[in-house]
């Protein structure tokens, strides 16, 4: 009485899908600032979250929780089959929450992305948004003695590991797959993802990473030749021909953008995750790259891949990509603005290409050149020391009960944990595997490392719920 | 270049003292905002620290770090002898962070108490402090391999916890004395400070007690006779006399206030931390109280005790007690007006005196009366389910290095940690005991069970050091 409670509203739509595993699309009441009781702090916006319960065992089975990423929560549900392939032998109630600021869970609506409403969008607070859903949950559902696992992928990934950092009252373990946690540290070395990028086409054929060197030092004399930037319109298809130096190096970005997916996306089957792609796509590009006599045409190709995935006629190639803090792209659409935000606060992306250690242009991507577009975009400055100190980036030797998984072939691989600092952290290194390839359902075409890696992770949950049973 | 960056200023007062250790006063730049990157989110404010370092091994030794609570930083220094006993052997650098919104360390001035600038008063700001404070000092003294050990008392034994559940990447260990960390979950059981005050008259003489409740019977009876306020007031010397109902439940809440302090000092020696008290005061009172033939003077006499330490000669009891979210007291001036806000929003204290398991008048305190004075007083509403979940209040099962010590005298034992929920937590029961005196300074009479205790904690700390060394 008189006690602020949380009020879950659910608005139970069920969505059916022959693909898809169907959810319910519920809310929750949050407050959009956790940490301030005055000011925003009583203002309340509705996070949305998709809830599976035909396996729950109720009040008895674990609840696996996924820790929403920078996108609408549908596309997680969509690509992190592992869950519901294992739900059912757990029992396990299936939880998927929309981070804040994403997706339909914006807290101002449209006013979100303006000052001073943005300034709510952080780590912390996504993270108190789980915290405060998981509790509720627990309370509503009669599940206090449930054992919480998380899963995420990525910066899902990074999420998934801090609900355990932070939160290790309400979660019994975590899955952290591909989750780049140490690149928060300002001391992290952040010069080597495209160089993996790299890596990954000259595993398919060092021709192939000659060829694209070749291609781009060819492009750089043709932007420089009369009616230059004409042809290279021409060649990639734009929409909008190319009218300056500036245009052009947009254009640079574009492609190294297409490789960059490519690359992460290198699954062994055809997926449409970020965009639709075929099985083995890095496999793929450089056959068309390899096939192609004109160098230039080939690079064309490869991008084609990635964003012909609509089968448009022509390229815009400032609709498709959008720069911003995070060199490795910001995605489409308000997510993106949300995204660049982070990366301009408390997320911090690797550096730019060289040239030297990888097949790209030199697009460089700098502290002082981050600053300097941060203060413009949103005025703010990010906080190199906080990071470190809020999240762990330099020493996570009192983690517990984590698993980080990471593919050898995925560019990310090199900002995560691939040491474990002590022995109840499981670190798994998948051959052959992309970015969290072991959060993707079951498939024929799965390596065996892979299926080995998701019954490592299988037998981890099993030891975390035991323990956390035990100890009740 | 162009990242921001804390600046530390260093204004090397030095004050020396004949019985304090002397200190540097010091002020670090802190974000008043640490979780919001717009709005407040670039404003700074100076958070004062005190320094001791010539103990120190630079750069190997390690730092002795006290989390600040509710106060002035300077009566805590004052007051945690302990951390000065032991520096010399441990070639530790000596820190005291003030905790924001207390002494010296106002955000915003005098405007800090007012909406919407009170609402960054909040424990994970505080942490937020003592983390970029400690990241700061490590860099800046070429410390970055000197391992940290947080102390506290009381709420800042709360925090102290804090610190090594939440940033364990920079604090190796953890002594967190008298620490009611149960409170802040909502289940908690908070009927036992009353009780437990009342045990500590009743170890002295179950007589005493008697003749305290027999005293509150007889005032009751007094207070309804036609004259009885202008009685009373004369008894208890009051400056201002009682005219209303009002102002006798003012006095009897005066009352046992003064009881609550004398219950928590209640140290084998003279000290003079909260008040100047005489050794043994729980007894003194017990002894005026037995051998007053009238029962009222005997309560008037061990309330002078405590409130007569400036030698007054009369008692202005709304000075002296003010009525607050805290139903033990939350102190006189700017400081217990943010200790009322924190009892407003994430701290949760104990419920009011009952009678019946306590010797003290029927002072109810209850949710209900907590939410509307906080909601009249700072228009917050307290949210417990935040509490518990953010603090681990209910499951502290992962907590690691830390020793949580009380001591059987302390009225607030009960809402700590008496039982180690793992082997990595030591836990310590100081027989005969009052609030925090293991963190006291060593003297002449203390009792053997709180040497015992600081040889305990001597012990965890060197282990928790070595541990640290090993792991580099």
């Amino acid at each position: 009485e008189g006690v602020a409670s949380i009020v879950v509203v659910c608005l139970t739509f069920i969505f059916t899908s022959a693909q898809t595993v169907p959810f319910k699309e519920l809310y929750i009441d949050q407050y959009v600032d956790h940490f301030n009781f005055v000011s925003y702090g009583e203002s309340i916006f509705k996070e949305r979250y998709l809830l599976q319960d035909q396996w729950w065992k109720p009040g008895v089975g674990p609840i696996f929780f996924y820790t929403g990423n920078e996108g609408s929560i549908e596309e997680f549900w969509d690509n992190t089959g592992f869950v519901f392939d294992i739900a059912p032998e757990f029992n396990a109630l299936v939880v998927f929450a929309e981070h804040r600021f994403y997706g339909k869970s914006l807290p101002f609506g449209n006013k979100s992305f303006s000052h001073p409403y943005v300034g709510l969008l952080s780590i912390e607070q996504a993270l108190g948004d789980y915290a405060v859903l998981l509790s509720t949950l627990k309370q509503e559902l009669n599940a206090t003695s449930c054992p919480v696992i998380t899963f995420g992928g990525s910066y899902g990934g990074m999420l998934s590991a801090y609900m355990r950092f932070k939160y290790p009252n309400l979660v019994a373990g975590s899955i952290a797959a591909s989750a780049p946690i140490f690149l928060l540290s300002a001391n992290s070395k952040r010069d080597f993802f495209w160089e993996d990028v790299t890596k990954d086409f000259n595993a398919v054929s060092p021709k192939c990473v000659d060829r694209v060197k070749k291609a781009f030092v060819m492009m750089d004399v043709i932007s420089k030749k009369p009616g230059g930037l004409k042809e290279l319109s021409t060649t990639f298809a734009l929409c909008k021909p190319l009218t300056s130096m500036n245009d052009y190096h947009h254009l640079l970005g574009w492609i190294r953008n297409a490789f960059t997916y490519l690359a992460m996306m290198d699954y062994p089957y055809p997926t449409s995750f970020m965009g639709n792609l075929p099985g083995y796509p890095v496999k793929v590009a450089c056959g068309m790259i390899l096939n192609n006599t004109d160098a230039v045409k080939g690079l064309y190709q490869a991008s084609e891949i990635f964003y012909n995935s609509t089968g448009r006629l022509c390229f815009d190639i400032w609709a498709d990509f959008i720069e911003c803090a995070d060199p490795t792209g910001c995605g489409l659409g308000f997510n993106s603005r949300a995204w660049d935000y982070q990366a301009c606060t408390e997320i911090h992306l690797p550096a730019g290409s060289n040239n030297i250690t990888d097949m790209f242009p030199v697009l460089p991507f700098t502290n002082p050149i981050r600053n300097q577009y941060c203060q413009k975009t949103w005025g703010v400055a990010p906080r190199d020391l906080w990071g470190q100190a809020q999240f762990w980036a330099e020493n996570i030797k009192s983690a517990s009960n984590i698993v980080f998984s990471n593919g050898d072939l995925d560019p990310w691989h090199r900002g995560g944990v691939t040491q474990a600092p002590n022995p109840s952290v499981g670190v798994i290194m998948i051959k052959g595997g992309a970015h969290h390839l072991d959060l993707r359902g079951k498939n024929k075409d799965d390596p065996a490392s892979v299926i080995q890696a998701r019954n490592q992770e299988k037998d981890y949950i099993k030891k975390w719920i035991a323990e956390s049973r035990q100890s009740q």
